[in-house]
C-alpha cells in the first residue's frame, strides 16, 4: 500500500518536486483541470505550473484539450500499467475474474486497501451489471463497500479506528455512519468469510466480498460481485467465495 | 495515437527531461531494469540515473526489489490510469467486453493502433482462454495479430507500407513474413468486415477481430475474440462482429 497522505511541500523546490506535485494533482475525481486547478491542488504558482505542464505535454504525460483544459496523457498511462506490484495481483487474477464475470454477468471487481480507500484493481462489467460507477485505478469510501469492509476487517485495529474516526459519509439510509456499529460489523467480518454491503452505497446494489490471501494467508485483496438487490445474493456469495479460494491457492 | 518515435536526447539536459528518459526506459519485454540496464535504454550517465531513480522512488513513481532491480511504481499506475483517451474508449467499451466474454469464454481484447504497434486497451481471459501473452498496456505486432491486421487495413496506406517494409517478424510457419502477401491481405480485410490471426502468431491459437468505430465511421479500434483453432471461430466472428456494432453505434 503505497502512502498517498505524504505530502509534497517540503521536495517542491526541486524540478522533480514540482513535476511530482502535478502529477499527484490529479485524481480520480479531478481528471480533467484547468491550469489554475492544477495550481491550486499542488500548491505551486501558475506559471511554474504553465512552464511545466509545458515540459509534460511534450512528454506526452499530460495532453492539452482542445476546451483548455488538461488531462493525463497517454504515454503516463503506458508506463504506469507496468507498475509491478498490481500487475502481478491482477495478472493472477485475471481468469478468476473472467470466470467469475462469465457465471454471474454481474459487475466483478478486484480491489486492495490504499491509504483507507478501496482501490479497484480490476473491474468486468457487462450490461446487465448494475451501473456503480467504478473504474480500474478508482476507489470507494472503505465503510459503504462490501470491499472496504472486508478489506478493513482484516486490517490492523488503528486502520479501522482511523476510518471510524475520520466521519463516515452516508451515501443512503443504509451507510453505517456510527463509528461503534462500523467497528462492530467489522469484528462479525473477521469471523466470517464474506462482507456484503448492502444498498449502503448506492441504492438498489448491494455486493458482496470475499478474502484472497496471499503466500503467508494474510488478506491482500477482495474479490467482489455488485448486483442489483433483487436479484438476491446466496449464488454470488457462493460463486465469488469459491473464486477467491482458487486464487487464494494459486498465489500461496 | 501518441508517437514513440520521437526521442527525447536534445531534451535530456533538463532535469525534466532526464526524468522522462527514465520512465521512457521501461516497456512491456523491460519491466524489471538493474540501474546499468536503465542507463544503457536512457542513454544516461549510470550517475545521474542512480539520483534521478531515487528522486522517482521517493515520490513513488518508482520502486527498488529487494534485488536491486527497479520497477514502476504503484504511484505512477494511479496517475496513469487516468489518462482520458483510452478511459473513455475503455468505459464504453467494457460492458461489451464483459458480455463478449461471458457467451464465449475465450480471451477477449480491445486494441488500438499505437506507433504500428496494436496496444492491447483492456483484456479479459478466463482459465479457458488460451493463453496468449497479452495484458492491458501491452503491445504485440501487427501484421501477426486479427486486432493489427484490421486496424492497419484501416490505417493511410504510407503505415500499411511502413509495416510491410520494417521487416516482418516470423512466430510460426504461418506468419505472412512477405510485403506484398501482407499488402494484399489487408486490401481483403478492408473490403470485409473482420480481420483472422489463424495460429500466425502461436501455434493453437486464433483470433478474430471486428472493426469499432467513431463518431465519423473511422475505424477507432478492434475488438477481438482468441481462441484455440480446434474450437473453431465462426460463432466467435459472429459475435465479435455484433458486439463491435453495438458498441460503434453508442459511440455514433
Amino acid at each position: 500500500m503505497s502512502s498517498h497522505q505524504q505530502a509534497l511541500p517540503a521536495e517542491t523546490n526541486s524540478v522533480a518536486g514540482k513535476l511530482f506535485a502535478i502529477l499527484s494533482s490529479f485524481a480520480t475525481d479531478r481528471s480533467v483541470m484547468r491550469l489554475t486547478d492544477i495550481s491550486h491542488r499542488s500548491g505551486l504558482p501558475l506559471s511554474t505550473v504553465h512552464r511545466v505542464c509545458g515540459e509534460l505535454e511534450r512528454w506526452g504525460g499530460l495532453e492539452k484539450r482542445t476546451d483548455g483544459s488538461w488531462c493525463i496523457g497517454d504515454r503516463l498511462w503506458e508506463v504506469g500499467i507496468l507498475a509491478e506490484r498490481y500487475a502481478a495481483l491482477r495478472e493472477a487474477a485475471a481468469p478468476f475474474l473472467g470466470d467469475l464475470h462469465a457465471q454471474t454477468r454481474q459487475n466483478v471487481t478486484l480491489a486492495v486497501l490504499d491509504d483507507l480507500r478501496v482501490r479497484y484493481v480490476d473491474v468486468i462489467r457487462g450490461s446487465q451489471s448494475p451501473s456503480v460507477e467504478v473504474r480500474p485505478g478508482g476507489t470507494l469510501p472503505v465503510h459503504a463497500t462490501s470491499a472496504g469492509k472486508l478489506l478493513l476487517a482484516h486490517a490492523p485495529r488503528e486502520d479501522q479506528r482511523a476510518v471510524a474516526e475520520q466521519g463516515l459519509a452516508r451515501y443512503t439510509p443504509y451507510t453505517i455512519t456510527a463509528p461503534g456499529q462500523l467497528l462492530r460489523e467489522l469484528c462479525l467480518v473477521r469471523r466470517g468469510e464474506v462482507a456484503y454491503s448492502r444498498e449502503e452505497l448506492q441504492l438498489g446494489t448491494a455486493s458482496v466480498a470475499a478474502p484472497v490471501r496471499g503466500t503467508g494467508g494474510e488478506v491482500i485483496a477482495a474479490l467482489t460481485v455488485a448486483f442489483r438487490v433483487m436479484r438476491g445474493g446466496e449464488k454470488f456469495e457462493l460463486l465469488v467465495r469459491r473464486h477467491a479460494e482458487a486464487l487464494s491457492e494459486q498465489l500461496a
